[in-house]
């Protein structure tokens, strides 16, 4: 079987992390990488990645020459979090009939915000004979697709509870902003007025992929946002949080269905959690027949695992039939070899 | 969308429970159903599976009979473990033009034993335009679907060590002598020999399954089966069991890859496991980038479990291309939803 020929879009810490395992993979080829800032355009994407060689492939800024001068079979966007910034650079993609994974978290589930784009990206993607398909660690594989594969074992399910207990300790200064680290608590509300605190992008469409799958008619997802306020000191690189300051974001969703409540994901964002004694972990908890509870502890990593679910789905996507997909539409997941496995 | 017309064949305690899910469905519809002992057959089918209620179908014991009568779009069958029983069976089915979901545990994945018989099954498949397909709870779902789908998110793997630790009380004769409860050491080791006690049917499906899925090449799979001997008095409905007996059958696979073990899976199967502090539960763990450690406590109870497998899996088997297929062809299995729900 030829190799698959690979576009990285994005060089940024998760970009970075996906073109070096294109790299490690079996089957597949990096012919092409796209940044956006200037100190990385024109070096060879090895140097810019940290393979610690060459690779004869240098970083360009605009990726329609890139796909012209490389032929990719897909081009792994990973650029930004909404539809509204990805579906045009998306777009790009389609029109020069090259298969998309993005890790944009919108992307999961477009259905659930953007009833109307998603049918445009899917009638443009079939009238191109490509495929487009959004996933990550989350949305994209813990509060949805393990949750629904769970379910492939379920009698009955009457309600889904899961939380996603993570620690921010590792991250920086954008991150502590956008989850509140740090802010008063009357900032952090306000913050929440204002958008700067976001808290976790996904719930709605980890929640409506659930749904779909179950073919549960949902009435409404409600999110709620509250600080976790801290009762001790905590200090990352990045931040100090005094007892009495935000040390993240709890951030809450709920899906109902027929009027009652019957998913509630839950992902609390907070440094240091280890310092009041909280364990960090993925937890899936199933009522109905049978109980599922599951736990995975730690916490499958954000950052690795949304990197190797894009790049792992890769032959998946290049054989899937044209269109805009979910991972409700594609056989189990399944790690790629790596080379000299 | 109309109703999938469904037929059980064999109507124990897992073909009852089968067919009594069946009916709690939305889009199924039990047709039909066939069962092998005397005293069921000609009673109604709602009798037989403890439904409370008449369904209007008569339990027949001729399998083609049904078939011809009822034109179902697919036959659950719940007979027997071991493909030299089965396949006879399944045939009968594909001759008929019939899609065929069996629980028998070496179909899981029949080219692990069988490869003969599984391009030949998968030849008659295709040229009668059905699929056949073998799944449940273990082969099927813990041991390895869900170990396949964890490691989507794996940049790479090293390792796979996986437990399913279960309480067989619940069991009844039969179960008991399989597992060699209640048996001193030496009956033990003696029953393994000569084949009355077979431990667990179902780890080189599993192994096969993951191996394929990883595209490892395996060179072997051992087994490995040890009495587990009891410390304290056990004892349930069917066995009884002094210290210094047999509590069950501790079964161990192991799958080598370049003349390392990469695979390694573990199915003690005993009576009373809390009585020495067993949790039972199904534990996996993988070791790669990056390590992934899941925990369901107690374990997914093994009858609903492999019930509820199959029959959610219905739509998917009735729309799937022509041919043998294993889990890894299937989209991430779901829950259907119940009538009413």
């Amino acid at each position: 079987m030829r190799s698959l020929r690979v576009v990285q879009w994005g060089l940024g810490a998760m970009g970075g992390m996906m073109a070096r395992l294109v790299t490690e993979k079996e089957g597949l080829n990096l012919v092409g990488a796209v940044a956006s800032r200037k100190e990385k355009v024109g070096h060879d994407v090895g140097k810019v990645i940290g393979l610690g060689r060459e690779t004869g492939i240098q970083v360009k800024d605009d990726i329609l020459d890139v796909i012209e001068e490389s032929k990719p079979d897909v081009v792994l966007h990973a650029r930004n979090s909404f539809l509204s910034e990805a579906s045009p650079e998306i777009r790009q993609c389609i029109m020069h009939n090259v298969n998309v994974i993005s890790i944009a978290e919108e992307l999961a589930f477009p259905w659930a915000t953007s009833m109307e784009e998603a049918r445009e990206l899917d009638g443009m993607a079939r009238s191109h004979g490509v495929t487009v398909f959004g996933t990550g660690i989350n949305p994209g594989f813990v509060l949805d697709l393990l949750i629904v594969t769970l379910t492939g074992v379920s009698a009955r399910v009457d309600k889904i509870e899961a939380k996603r207990i993570n620690d921010l300790s590792p991250y920086g200064p954008t991150v502590m902003r956008s989850q509140g680290v740090g802010s008063t608590p009357e900032e952090f509300y306000q913050g929440i007025k204002d958008g700067s605190i976001v808290g976790h992008v996904g719930f709605i469409q980890s929640i409506h992929m659930i749904a779909r799958a179950l073919n549960w008619s949902l009435d409404e997802v409600v999110e709620n946002r509250e600080p976790i306020i801290s009762n001790v000191l905590r200090k990352t690189e990045f931040a100090e949080v005094k007892p009495g300051m935000v040390a993240g974001c709890r951030h809450i969703a709920s899906g109902k269905v027929k009027s009652e409540i019957r998913i509630v994901l839950e992902h609390p964002q907070q440094i240091c959690p280890d310092l009041e004694n909280v364990e960090t972990g993925d937890y899936i908890k199933i009522t109905g027949v049978p109980d599922i509870n599951l736990q995975i502890v730690p916490e499958i990593p954000g950052g690795i695992g949304t990197a190797a679910i894009a790049v792992n789905m890769i032959p998946f996507v290049c054989e899937a039939k044209p269109g805009l997909l979910s991972a409700l539409d594609f056989p189990i997941p399944r790690s790629l070899k790596c080379i000299g496995d």
